[in-house]
């Protein structure tokens, strides 16, 4: 038989082969050690509501369903709840999802995106992927330049702007009049991605009020943070009608796991969950504060559910990650430099956060 | 505040405003009915295995951790049933996930793609939204022209041909010898992609052996229909390790829920279930067989989970599925001439057969 390559595409022949992250289960086949602590992936370790989990349970018995590819029950308690148009939500599998099909609908090879030099990874591989040129901003003391951004998004003449507010992965946070001014000097053709995962865990001053009908605004929302399904894949975007129609051109219709469209509408019908699991993630974030200082490092001030911990140098945090990992322990560090100097702990439960304490005293006794 | 819309790539302003299917959920908002017989998207009226649902409900404790990104159980377990090496394995959420994936991968604007007029309409969809150019070889008697879609494939140079066999919408199949022959028969730069969603329904005879390291083919399989799992969102591909590497350089690598992997996995340790659930279909086709004879159309030879029933011209059909909605049950038909003188009805349990067959005998009845 003839043995011909695959005629690919341009694209897919030029772009590198690398994976946006490394999962825990990876680590595990790798290393021949079962990881014993999570706290890397900002998964939350204070579960579900129970109200989501038996949503979840209940809707097992029609797993054999195909889930409403118009996500039209969730959209309008979103829109009740967001105080917009379920015309100007659409639901996605998580973040990454909806990430990949705002990339899609605004950049084609060659267009100029603009980010922060660090920011979410998984981003960056959509935009790579269909062969947007991205533009850097370094972040300026662990925070997104606000003004850098604009400035650059201007210079290039950006279709995309990427923001995490608060930040992954340096937990950092802006006000929302300083989000809305960012907002206001966008150039024309610039969208603004506001990614908005870790939105629960921030202060009320960093709640941007929602403008569903915002041409230049694509607001984004996880349940895979607070609401604490990661595993269910489901999260949502608001966006004006015009760019929601616009992903409607394009997206997996059925793409969403019916199961986790039972848990997300049971989720929003739980806030006081949602409180408690912030409150517990504050009294964490305020133990690895205290940590840090006694280990000698410094906590970056977080509104997320994690802390990244400035442990002075690339090389120590990348020795830490490593010999937690042989501990049993799986945390995550940035992958560029100078946020790689830090090392990114999810806020874990009290018996979790001791463990790790524990353990990291002993990396850092080691290390000294 | 300036209003400037939003700047959407050519090939999105481009694009119709379509959608491949209506599900039975808009279906119930548009009428006001609520539907109590599903029977229109091939859903399983039979389930899932014990063990797929005792497994899931189990991975419910762990719905607050993303699943494994490279699904290496899952992959493993697969690569031995298939005897293939797990590298020639991707998983997806489901076949339609793997269509775009693979559409997106070799389909770049302008590329001729070659498949029936009236396949599956989601796979034409991601064709579209890549800017591919879609080539259509009518039907034979209601099955796929093998030949005349090689003849194509060469004559527009085609770089896919999309074949499902069993086929969707009418249930007709190949033999396996058949699709060899196909393979042969490829032109170079064209691969295959060979739809097998209903490939458990399928006599022996239609079941071509797997070779995972062809780099013309792409074999896809699914768990939302004979494993009744379809609302959990799992599917998978073979093909050679070069294309599963390419697929990676651009999917959503943390997409899959990780309750369906775990459902998925445990579901491949109950073949008794699938043959079982394989036997009560076909006894079930029996039955509509008889039903369509009764009622003086004819009954479209399958090897799927559904029977496509000729009832003689598209007018009719529109009647029929129109009729039975009013009554409360959900069925579909195929979408273009001439396959749209059938309607579509999936094979369901012996009560659901007895509820159709009487709304059928009604709307016969009434339109004679």
């Amino acid at each position: 038989m003839k043995r011909v390559h695959p005629p690919f595409t341009q694209l897919i022949k030029q772009l590198p082969a690398t994976v946006p992250f490394v999962p825990p289960e990876a680590l595990e086949r790798q290393t021949g050690q079962p990881i014993r602590l999570r706290l890397g992936a900002n998964e939350s370790d204070f579960g579900v509501s129970p109200l989501a989990k038996e949503a979840m349970r209940r809707a097992l018995k029609e797993v054999s369903w195909y889930g409403d590819s118009e996500n039209d029950a969730l959209r309008t308690a979103l829109a009740h709840i967001h105080g917009v148009r379920k015309e100007e939500i659409v639901i996605g599998s998580g973040i990454d999802d909806l990430l990949e099909l705002a990339v899609r609908t605004f950049v084609e090879p060659g267009v100029p995106v603009v980010t922060s030099l660090g920011s979410y990874p998984t981003f960056q591989f959509h935009v790579t992927g269909f062969g947007g040129q991205l533009h850097f901003v370094p972040y300026c003391e662990w925070k997104n330049d606000l003004e850098a951004l604009v400035e650059k998004a201007r210079e290039v003449d950006a279709r995309l702007l990427y923001l995490a507010n608060p930040d992954n992965p340096t937990g950092t946070w802006h006000s929302a009049d300083d989000v809305a001014r960012l907002i206001e000097a966008l150039p024309p053709r610039c969208v603004l991605i506001l990614d908005e995962a870790y939105i629960e865990f921030a202060p009320p001053s960093a709640h941007l009020p929602i403008q569903g009908d915002h041409p230049q605004v694509i607001r984004m929302r996880t349940f895979s943070k607070a609401y604490g399904m990661a595993g269910a894949r489901i999260g949502y975007a608001i966006a004006c009608e015009e760019t929601i129609s616009a992903f409607d051109k394009v997206r997996l219709h059925f793409g969403v796991n019916r199961i986790a469209q039972a848990g997300a509408l049971a989720s929003l019908q739980d806030p006081d969950f949602v409180r408690d699991v912030v409150n517990a993630v504050n009294e964490g974030k305020k133990e690895y504060e205290a940590m840090a200082e006694e280990l000698g490092w410094r906590a970056i001030p977080s509104a997320t559910n994690f802390v990244a911990i400035d442990v002075g140098d690339a090389d120590r945090a990348r020795r830490i990650v490593d010999d937690l990992l042989k501990m049993g322990i799986f945390i995550r560090m940035p992958g560029v430099s100078p946020l790689n100097r830090s090392i990114r702990v999810t806020v874990g439960k009290e018996e979790h956060r001791k463990q790790l304490a524990e353990a990291l005293k002993k990396v850092a006794d080691r290390i000294r």
